[in-house]
């Protein structure tokens, strides 16, 4: 039985397959590390990965659901690390999900260079605030704001982290694309697969998916676009498949 | 009464607004083109636009039904320069529309630094190939492969022609993007806003529309995806909008 602080909540994951501990006040998973896990390659029986920035371990858990590597997961804030545990425990995955409470910077003088062959990461979004317009709670500011690590450390990171080969994949805004691909290619990884998400047909995209290479060569490949919602504010197919399971044509 | 050589043909351009000399064995334009003119910012009243790598002058001829500016085209290859020009008579825009048989290279010396408000260029897509690998009628190659301009070539001459705060737009493939972001901002021109098209819902983006400002400030904008077919293999209603003016959703 899972021991649930405060107010946390269990939620579901991926249609009752999986579940979650979630808290409104600390941290609870967005659409984007959803969409992360389903676009993200992994290996599907064997292998090392590793997802930097992991908050209360989703990512790592919905890789579980497509792959049997090894996958680790590294969360600097100590609250969301320990929701994070308490979900692959409660789960029984923690044979394959191990969590790290540390800073991502540490990583490759802990664990090793270039010892994974996926990095996954769902990095804070926002450069650093003015301290006035910063997030007053402190675990959202730091999940939010480059606070504990700015775009060029995640990227830096992964480069160092995954093997030469090994693949790196990143949600972001749409906005940075040209700073993820420039620092991508100054760490010699290589963009090949980039997939842009719009909240719905007709709209500006809001979210941008990118996968690189270490050490690949340039052939860039654009996905067909995601679209979030219909023109009925439901779910499209392929959303709906990503995040239930249900049949589509995703 | 425009004269015609060889296998040319005068196609209506726009709905019968315009028409265009073209011929299957030296030039024809394609929706590339056609999209590219739909995509520039274009001033309304009055500038200076400049059309690189022009062809038979499509780009200039569809940029004259947004615009009252005057439009300069360059395009390096005579036999289809002397195309251009002549329907630019037959269609009576001699005094907006100024051709020029020349290298886009000597331009900016030519015609001066910083002059134009908006440049605009639909560059030859393919490295150049090796010599047996090249396409066999030389005016195709010339149109297709990068032989008298580079990338580069179209980007440094764009920044060099645009005033600053003048817009540049290129449409390419989309496996270029790096390079072309790459080497605007290398060349001080930021991008600003991108559109990929796709030739069908669920299928990789095959076309690429970006617009960059010389010495323009990041913020990068996705566009909402075009698509060009529908599931019956018909034009999309936003294609046939740009295409022939019919009322759509675009």
């Amino acid at each position: 039985m899972v021991t649930l602080k405060g107010d946390e909540r269990l939620d579901y994951l991926l249609a009752e397959k999986l579940r979650i501990i979630q808290s409104p006040s600390v941290f609870a998973f967005s659409l984007d590390a959803v969409l992360l896990s389903k676009f993200a390659y992994v290996p599907i029986q064997k292998g090392n990965i590793i997802d930097l920035c992991t908050g209360n371990a989703v990512v790592p858990l919905l890789l579980s659901t497509r792959s049997k590597a090894h996958i680790t997961g590294v969360e600097i804030q100590e609250r969301l690390y320990d929701m994070g545990q308490r979900s692959i425990l409660s789960n029984e995955l923690d044979r394959q999900i191990s969590l790290i409470h540390g800073d991502l910077k540490d990583m490759p003088v802990e664990l090793g260079y270039g010892r994974f062959d996926v990095v996954t990461c769902n990095p804070p979004y926002f450069k650093t605030p003015k301290k006035e317009e910063m997030n007053y709670n402190e675990h959202l500011a730091i999940a939010r704001h480059e606070i504990h690590c700015t775009l060029e450390d995640v990227i830096r990171v992964s480069s160092q982290l995954a093997r030469m080969g090994g693949k790196i994949s990143l949600v972001h805004r749409p906005g940075r694309l040209l700073d993820i691909t420039e620092l991508m290619r100054k760490y010699k990884i290589e963009p090949k697969r980039i997939q842009f998400v719009y909240p719905k047909q007709g709209k500006e995209a809001n979210t941008l998916l990118v996968e690189g290479i270490k050490g690949g060569k340039p052939d860039l490949k654009l996905l067909p676009p995601l679209f979030v919602y219909n023109d009925k504010n439901e779910y499209t197919k392929e959303v709906r498949y990503i995040l239930y399971g249900e049949e589509g044509l995703y």
